[in-house]
């Protein structure tokens, strides 16, 4: 209910936002923060509750006056430093314990929320304590009761994991794993191996330096010769006195990466490490005594829905990273752009880059994107919560297998879009901050580094999409003979009106007719729809032609099925947001900007399927993209003096961001000066002047060596 | 003349090949050599002729052979130690002296060709080399004979130098700079002061450690109190004895930069620092005996020509820095991509990935942009080499003066076109190769990040792109008019038909219509002219609401003059390609791979403007898109056999490519195997492994400081 309120009820907010949210210091930057549209503190508490609000601030503060978390400017540290740094820091994290497991069960989301804030600060002691605590830990638990002694010794750090299913040679296609574990009836153990070093076990996370124990994939052997496909076991790597590795464990650090650098990523091959027989994860199947291998999961579907499930949780959760990425980039770029003077309309007056169109159209659809995918993000998590519970009481219904499928679905297609746009974000964020953004101490470069594997773990990009599409031309026979169907979370059902959605058309007649998502979310309907009739054409065509199953798929990959996934989640995520921003409970005050940033959202990202839009006749004539392009100028325009406090509401406390141009008070050359002037040596001579003073080259010395 | 050769002649030829280039060892990419449709050598020494790689050869043995260019695998270097490791390299290449002034002389290209031969090696020396003899020199020359002796210490490295024109808060407006120079006549001195820290220069390169001068820029003051706007001096900042600043000369290092960290990057703030009269650079304007100004050119076109001119070198140097990353990048992601197996048609075959239609879709266009891009970035080359023997023999004809602005406007609209492809390009290449496009060693992280300044410096792109519709637009009068035009280069010449081409329509009827590169090139046409129309008008319906000059051009930028200009660089890019590899002197046996490489550079550019295509109705209905989307498609996997040799025409040897990943013999899991385990204590145990074993946390122990 959108009431306005009286006096009394306004004093009662203000306070309690007051008292979560501390006011900025003033400077460059309140000229702006006075000219928004609404109160940010206000759209803070409305989008993460005061609960939220409070965990971050614990932890935000937490970090901040812990020494062991201090920045040091300037400092030029090598990864062996920087690796037993997040160790301790990680270890530090268990010492806060910020949130107990009844504060998680009461309310899963603020695990979520607190892998996410400690990544503000920095991914890589985040990730070591999530692939601990969740990558690995996951597994045993959901295995069986038989590991409660080893759960005990993860929480309280005893031995330490890590989550080893790529191989050298195969990561994408896991089914191609090559470590084998042979059971041993005489022993009852099973026996690992690697049978080369293409199949030595590669880029796990917390293996390269510390991990002591791995749930590790390898193909199940059983007595008689046959292989029993992949399943997982929980080794021992490390002796956890000492560090070293066990006999038979060569184990080892990667070395160095484009980024996350805190984190230990490793190799690792078996030469006949035997492990005892109650060593193995029991999710999908098991060994008896006598070396019969019976699975414990026999319907088909149920095994399915438990897996991916379960593989959905990656990517949720990288969702959601990408999301933090892409906050951190936008807060330095746009405070960045509100304090930047350059150029003006005299010689003798300078506007902020923030004024100029280019600068806003490269930086407010990000933006947008950011408050829409980060409310997708929640709302999957959300959804994957009730999934969870299911699995976690033996759920066994169809709803319970549907909703598995809808959310790998969508977890498969959200992790490509929502790494990709931080990434390009990040990237012209960076741009849009000329060489400051350039230097490493304003940390765009790190925060590009750090999102950019997003792109490729949990899933290659483009392949996870074919998850996606194969979920959505699955719906074709149905479409075909006009039966009913419906999905648990529904994101499909238009589709039940796809024979009618394809004969829509553009419609608005102007600029202001396209101001409101409800015309981007129209044609993205329609947009689905006909690449989904395109590619299940070129899909048959291909077969016609006699291709296999395997070529004609891989044949439908580019402007079908790929476009088709992508289409298919942006319209999710539009479609949540449109109805979130449109609901009634909204406070009359956010209303209009969360709405802007809506419209700008559907419109920006529908003007990359333009072209196909024209194409398939949903559009003609100039008009349709005129008003689509002059809708996103024009948002750009009505948020660009909303844009600060739209940072404002997410950006983490200056100590947190840890970028001098990005900081709350703007006062961007200050802060930058005082930084490199902490720099290591930055005024000193450098070490090695007498190559220059002294030792002069002898011009062509070496020219009759070439 | 395409006439097939004689037995003799032929086998002639392959001597010359095989005298210049060396086989390549056999392995996994054999296949695909095997199945090219031409040989690499003969597009080699078509494309660089036999003089050229020569010099590349005669380089990168010089670099192979020398300990102080060694690579250490996994080696974590420091800053500092990189900064003096590229400062001897950098002395090194004195030593080597690889070509005389006489050899660049004849030849200009070949110095062009040197920088970016070592920068394929790293950067960082590379361009200290070319900060010092090209930008630092190049003024210091262009400006008077007095400065001989200076030139002399340049070219014997008794002094290091560097350019110093952009500040802490000025970079893009470089007429808001603020430092000043004030002329003292009683001691025929100029002094040079800093205002204040936010007028430091800052960012300048070698300026950071270890350069003794610099080329600065300043505001001249006369003793009348009148500024007469922006000139350049070269200002001695540091000892040449003892590399210690001279006094009132504050100096240091930026700090960490993202890339092309070897560079000393620089501040400097100066209090009244004294410098004789004769160091005004006098190219714009010099100051008498009694402190009178008097510019020297006068007329201001010319002024203008000059300017301009010197302003391109940098660009056009970084459209060919550009490229080389982008052939880097390539060379490594399409070796992978052979080498890589992931999935196949059954379980137990797996193929190379380069076979998917994604993949190649995702790496093939950029390969046809490095040859397009690659050609064009020289052949401008050319154009320069032209004009500045103009300046130099001091031409005033007009078309002097009209060759000066069509290369400025190439030059600012090729360098963001070149910088934009190659940065998307090795993300693209990053992400294609997964996780081992990650890890540094294969060292797709540092091409990317050392590419990613060319966005920003020498102008940012975005603004640079207004320099080029700015020349497009003051075209629009003569347009009108229909009164005839062209320009020395001819780029401009077809806007004569302006009238007649805005009736053109798409007219292919086929795929198969759409293979050569004139289809997307007659499309070019058309767009450039309709842009052309769109933004005039555009601006026209600013002005008359009321807005000011500065006011109607920034809103004209987005969708309207910023596409303009790329439309036209992409247009004028793919012309020169199309006349290039349609000219009867291309050897048979390379049309038609060169022609496949012209369509697709074509089609793949063309494809990101089909919505503007449709909006101003040159294309309509299914068609067209279909058509070039399916050409695009076809033309990727006709390339696929020829990939591997296509890169192979234009990698450097595996010393100077340095990556496991990328080297020729395709062996990449032998060739990263082998470098992890060189790594910096890839298998030991972590220096810090009693903090994991003895010092345990306490769980929860500081809860009760939250």
């Amino acid at each position: 209910m959108a009431s306005t309120l009286n006096q009394k009820e306004m004093t009662s907010h203000q306070n309690l936002w007051d008292s979560l949210l501390p006011d900025f210091p003033k400077g460059s930057l309140s000229r702006y923060r006075k000219k928004a549209s609404f109160n940010w503190k206000e759209m803070a508490v409305f989008i993460d509750g005061e609960d939220i609000i409070q965990l971050k601030n614990r932890i935000f503060s937490a970090l901040e006056n812990d020494p062991l978390f201090a920045h040091h400017p300037g400092e030029d540290l090598c990864r062996e430093k920087y690796q037993e740094l997040t160790f301790l820091r990680c270890k530090r994290l268990f010492e806060y314990e910020f949130l107990t497991q009844q504060e998680i069960i009461e309310n899963p989301l603020r695990s979520f929320i607190m892998i996410l804030c400690i990544g503000m600060y920095d991914w890589s002691p985040s990730l070591q304590l999530a692939l601990h605590c969740v990558v690995f830990a996951g597994p045993v638990i959901s295995a069986s009761k038989r590991f409660a002694h080893i759960v005990k010794q993860i929480y309280s750090m005893e031995i330490f994991g890590c989550f080893a299913l790529t191989e050298l040679s195969h990561g994408t296609n896991t089914k191609g794993i090559r470590t084998t574990a042979t059971f041993d009836p005489s022993t009852q153990e099973f026996v690992i191996n690697t049978p080369d070093f293409e199949a030595a076990k590669f880029w796990v996370g917390n293996m390269g330096k510390h991990a002591t124990h791995a749930v590790l994939y390898a193909q199940l052997y059983t007595p008689d010769g046959q292989c029993q496909g992949l399943h997982s076991f929980i080794v021992q790597i490390r002796d956890t006195k000492t560090l070293l590795p066990l006999p038979g464990v060569m184990v080892g650090d990667i070395g160095k990466k484009l980024g996350q650098n805190g984190l230990d990523n490793g190799f690792a091959m078996f030469h006949n490490v035997r492990i005892p027989k109650e060593n193995i994860l029991n999710i999908a199947g098991d060994v008896t005594a006598e070396g019969k291998y019976s699975s414990s999961v026999k319907d088909a579907k149920e095994r399915f829905s438990a897996t991916v499930g379960s593989l959905s949780t990656g990517r949720i959760m990288i969702t959601g990273i990408c999301m933090t990425n892409l906050k951190l980039a936008l807060a330095i770029a746009i405070r960045f752009s509100a304090a930047r003077h350059q150029f003006g309309p005299t010689e003798d007056e300078e506007i902020p880059v923030l004024e100029y169109q280019t600068q806003q159209w490269r930086l407010f659809p990000y933006l947008a994107a950011a408050y829409a995918l980060d409310y997708f993000s929640k709302s999957l998590c959300g959804n994957f919560v009730e999934f969870f519970a299911g699995v976690l009481t033996k759920q066994r219904s169809q709803r319970q297998v549907d909703l598995g499928r809808e959310i790998h679905a969508l977890s498969a297609a959200s992790k490509p879009l929502a790494s990709w746009t931080a990434q390009q974000a990040a990237q012209e964020c960076r741009e849009a901050c000329g060489g400051h953004g350039y230097l490493a101490m304003n940390r765009l470069g790190e925060i590009r580094n750090d999102n950019d594997p997003n792109c490729t773990y949990e899933g290659d990009n483009n392949v996870l999409l074919q998850q996606t599409s194969n979920y959505l031309m699955s719906w074709m026979n149905c479409i075909r003979d006009k039966a009913p169907f419906e999905s648990p979370l529904g994101t499909i059902n238009f589709l039940q009106d796809y024979h009618h959605i394809l004969g829509w058309k553009f419609t608005a007649i102007s600029v202001e007719d396209c101001m409101d998502s409800s015309v981007p979310l129209a044609a993205y309907k329609w947009l689905v729809c006909y690449l989904l009739r395109e590619s299940a054409l070129k899909m048959n065509k291909e077969k016609q032609a006699g291709r296999s199953d395997f070529e004609a798929k891989n044949n439908c990959q580019v402007y079908y099925c790929r476009s088709l996934a992508i289409a298919f989640i942006e319209q999710t995520v539009l479609q949540r947001y449109h109805d979130y921003t449109h609901d009634t409970s909204v406070p009359v005050a956010l209303q209009p900007v969360l709405r802007s940033l809506s419209a700008l959202y559907g419109l920006w990202s529908l003007s990359k399927h333009l072209a196909v839009l024209y194409q398939g006749g949903y559009a003609s004539g100039e008009q349709p993209g005129r008003f689509i392009q002059n809708a996103i100028l024009e948002l750009c325009y009505r948020l660009k003096d909303d844009a600060v406090a739209l940072v404002d509401v997410f950006a983490p406390p200056d100590f947190i961001l840890n970028s001098p141009i990005g900081k709350a008070s703007g006062e961007l050359y200050k802060n930058m000066w005082g930084e490199i002037l902490q720099g290591n040596k930055a005024l000193n001579r450098p070490s090695w002047w007498a190559e220059f003073c002294i030792n002069k080259p002898v011009i062509g010395r070496l020219r009759s060596r070439l």
